[in-house]
């Protein structure tokens, strides 16, 4: 705050506020000066708070946002900086209703985030729970290749796969699992349906748990029966792409150039065209997070990113596959952090 | 939007655009004038936005905020509203960043919520879905009751109900479930964890399923072993309570005076100061929807609004209770959409 000359910071996204000072509940306000901190949230979390919270006192308020403000226009600070980012037009309205009178402008955005920036960049202690999400997330997928058969419902698969998770600790799922067979494999974002996995076909199994507030993310596509060429042409394809992108990851690398990379495999083989996504996204508290790896990036990778390398190929109306791992960025490189296998592999 | 005087809107927030044509996708915009609608997505969804989308015409962009910005500029409108309560201050930047030169104050805030406001009577289909939702929570409830006992984790009780939900066609659960048991009882927001059930105390079990899009909403609090009288009394207080507000709910309620029927019963009890989170709130595609059942609500209660029902007490160290319904609002009053029994249940 002091580098970017602001007196006074109220964080109300709710990962950013995890982040700062622990607090997991659902309602949050964190007021930030340079001396004191204080979370202000409601009746619900009166014991929660106290048990989680760090490095900011606790304050129980019936509106934690108006109290928030009120504290922040009473600390002698001038100005109050907030994201413009994570903050809704009627909550700045808001923000600015709950001061008192005399404190017009007081409430600026910032040019450039600040919370999420620092999130980027993950320290020890986070790329280790990410890394023990990520392992999870690797074991459940060996233990639900035994189950994958055709005629079992897109649904049971992810129920198992979600039963597993959970017994093995799992807090939830990162977001709703796909599970895409036969056809609707060409499908980039296929949430499981009631649809039986085909005698022959793909099936894409894109999963990720959280633990410890931390998600993981991966991405297997596995063939059931005989494969076309066409369909094993494509396979290898992807992964060829997905391992050129990974090996692409070092620190200084823009994120252009890490899509890139995977976009040219693809450019080659003729299959630019159905790799309608960008190659990755950043992930930590949150299942996206910044950087994107995208064509238009020029962000920088920097050592203690987490990000996913995720290319994919979709022929609608015919099959996709995708392959994703999530890749730490270290000073030796890209480093694996969903070591299973991404060879073709037939059941 | 006639009646609003409003001649094009611009829809963000995913459960609106869902609400008005559709489309499941995790990126959308979608574009309204007196004439047209069109949806503006991503490459990842061309497939299934043609399936899904109904009333608007599909268009795949590689910003789908901005082409629905210049589609809207070009449209032949004056302005355009968007929902200030679902969009931020960044992305309102975003817009009119996306316009063409010459048009000044094009986006105007809505001062009042639009689809929000339209989502608050659900129609008969709506209230279809929400029942069939509701219904499987009640199904989900009882057949978790058989594996509740002393010695079990709190996760290996919510990971039976979360693979039960599944495997009878849940899409997803529509919170963290929560199983708080024993001491953790009186965290009215204590997620599942590795707690195991005591031999003697309370499990409070708040759980939902997303069917077809529509969430549920319930919570049960069963006991363990034989209780002291305060337990049995706070729960029986609890359970009076929310028999108080469900009677409460009807046309022309105001949502005040239902948190008022729980609070006062609350109140004469001596337990009023323990009750510390509002009376409830509405359900629908989103968890969290209006109105809100709160002390200070003048919101009145119309037919076809589906509300949670869920006083509760936190007595901190020691244990808590909540009993929570989702209530339909109908002619005749309240229906109760979760018919488990509410009564003292001990296993």
């Amino acid at each position: 705050m002091k580098q970017r000359g602001i007196d006074s910071l109220l964080v109300t996204h709710l990962p950013d506020v995890r982040y700062l000072c622990g607090f997991t509940g659902s309602n949050a306000c964190l007021a930030i000066t340079a001396s004191r901190a204080a979370m202000f949230t409601d009746g619900r979390y009166t014991t929660q708070a106290r048990q989680e919270t760090s490095a900011a006192r606790v304050m129980i308020a019936k509106s934690a946002r108006d109290e928030a403000c009120r504290w922040l226009a009473s600390s002698g600070v001038k100005h109050c900086a907030f994201d413009p980012a994570s903050t809704t037009v009627t909550e700045l309205a808001l923000y600015r209703k709950a001061l008192p009178s005399g404190h017009r402008g007081f409430f600026r955005p910032l040019t450039e985030s600040l919370v999420p920036q620092l999130r980027l960049v993950k320290d020890q202690e986070e790329l280790r729970l990410m890394k023990q999400a990520a392992h999870l997330g690797v074991k459940l997928f060996h233990e639900l290749l035994e189950h994958l058969e055709p005629g079992v419902s897109e649904t049971t698969v992810a129920a198992q796969l979600e039963h597993n998770a959970r017994l093995q600790g799992a807090e939830a799922m990162s977001f709703e699992t796909i599970v895409a067979s036969g056809a609707r494999s060409a499908l980039p974002h296929g949430r499981a349906t009631a649809q039986r996995l085909p005698r022959k076909g793909f099936v894409t199994l894109d999963f990720g748990v959280i633990l410890k507030g931390y998600c993981s993310d991966m991405t297997r596509t596995v063939f059931l029966g005989q494969p076309t060429r066409r369909e094993r042409f494509t396979y290898d394809a992807v992964r060829e792409a997905q391992l050129a992108a990974v090996a692409a990851v070092k620190p200084g690398a823009s994120c252009g150039e890490v899509d890139e990379a995977a976009r040219s495999v693809l450019r080659k083989a003729g299959l630019a065209e159905y790799f309608t996504h960008s190659t990755g996204h950043g992930v930590g508290l949150e299942i996206h997070e910044a950087p994107r790896i995208a064509a238009d990036q020029s962000q920088s990778l920097l050592p203690g990113m987490v990000v996913t390398i995720e290319p994919g190929v979709y022929i609608a109306g015919h099959f996709g596959v995708r392959i994703e791992d999530m890749v730490a960025v270290t000073q030796e490189g890209g480093q694996v952090l969903t070591p299973a296998p991404t060879g073709w592999t037939q059941l």
